[in-house]
């Protein structure tokens, strides 16, 4: 039994528990190591590396090597975990298995372990040296948020208009009136023009958007709740996606704003 | 046990699990109640109702009342329970003690039992027909997202500008270049100007902002991680607040908005 005060429970976890169980398992080396993997459902993941993560092709003498999927609505998770007596086997074997994933999926993955998608994206914004704003409808702020979440994301994030309104997207954002009645907020079209709008007016190389409905009203036949745009504007060119996250109002915002950034990142690759 | 999946545990646990406790419980009656409060630590909390909240006043012949404090960085909680062989007279009792804390702490006092800030300061300006914008630096659109997690708050909140940059706060917001100067981004004078930019560009009732140093770097002696300004914008007035949230990014961000939220109930209620 441990305290359930968080930070006097980490603190004892760390300091003293975690090397009493160290100690206990002397002699068994048990290695993990998390592929974090976004823009790809979990299903689609394992029909593209199930012959590398088949039993058979992981069954070794000395050593015992399994793969889990973990799922949420930020992506998916790879978990390697391999057993064995000497460490250092059980790492070439996560290091080789990896390897051979990464040559299947390698522009799903964006990191390892506790790495963010939103760190990532910033890391890369700032090697090249490029400015980020975005445009939200539905997200309310979620996509800032999240980005601004980094410590030190004012070295490349300029900031960012919400939109709740369609005036404010005409105003703010410089969205045609005729785009707003013949499109709607929700479509590819305004989509793109507060991608634009948002790197022009506010003055950033890239800008990014989100409008969709989040629900849980709102909804049409036509445009269901969950349907939701997202465009990046850069470089004088501007793409857009449809995505239609259901019915989870808290659910596809957060799904929409990661994809938002996997745009980014795929962008960045030039993917 | 039950299964992991959320959705399946808590279906069980609606459907079958609840209704299997309260019949092996019958004949005893355990009532909550939950008092949510914000803008008021829980120490100070306490010694406003410790006479109230005693052992001795408590005491009853056929009933057992018992108050816990929650607290957390969105505010205190109190949960009353009340344990008895009747419902009815559990149910009185926690009445009357809710009454007495009431008198006592009424203006901290935004809800009962799952109820949100936001979902208050939304019903109220609902009930007003008052729209709200807002002005964000330092948490980055965390105030947005957490205005618009209610569903149908676009029937109040037209949008927000995240001034990540001075260039932004002056030529979205309309802060006045010599304010930057002279007092810095991170101010009262600053955040002033920002809600009423926010309120007047965006063409709201209220403006709200929140401009501070996040952190973990970017501190001063003078200016140190942590340090916040939130201003409330409205009906020709303004009023700001200076707060020192501490070392923690995440948490003085979380705390700012939760302030920001508060400041907008007081400003309605006029408290």
């Amino acid at each position: 039994a441990i305290p359930g005060v968080p930070s006097e429970m980490e603190a004892m976890t760390r300091g003293w528990i975690a090397e009493k169980i160290r100690e206990n398992s002397a002699g068994i080396a048990i290695i993990h190591r998390k592929i974090r993997t976004v823009g790809i459902i979990e299903s689609v993941l394992y029909e593209k590396i199930a012959d590398l993560i088949d039993p058979k092709s992981l069954s070794r003498k000395d050593i015992k090597i399994g793969v889990a999927f973990l799922p949420s609505w930020k992506g998916v998770d790879l978990r390697i975990t391999a057993i064995g007596q000497e460490e250092e086997r059980a790492r070439q074997e996560i290091d080789v298995l990896e390897g051979k994933i990464s040559e299947r999926i390698g522009k799903y993955i964006y990191g390892h372990g506790d790495d963010s998608l939103a760190h990532k994206v910033g890391d890369m914004l700032r090697e090249k040296g490029l400015t980020l704003a975005v445009a939200e409808s539905c997200t309310g702020g979620l996509l800032g948020k999240m980005i601004t979440d980094i410590p030190g994301s004012s070295d490349y994030f300029v900031g960012g208009i919400t939109a709740y309104t369609n005036e404010m997207k005409m105003k703010q954002l410089s969205v045609p009136e005729i785009i707003l009645e013949k499109y709607g907020a929700v479509s590819d079209e305004c989509a793109r023009y507060m991608a634009e709008g948002a790197a022009r007016n506010l003055g950033a190389d890239i800008g990014v958007s989100i409008t969709g409905i989040a629900g849980p009203t709102g909804g049409t036949d036509e445009k269901p709740v969950g349907l939701v745009y997202i465009a990046v504007a850069a470089g004088g060119k501007t793409g857009a996606r449809e995505r239609r996250f259901g019915n989870d109002r808290e659910r596809n915002r957060e799904r929409s704003a990661v994809m938002a950034l996997d745009m980014i990142r795929r962008y960045l690759l030039a993917i």
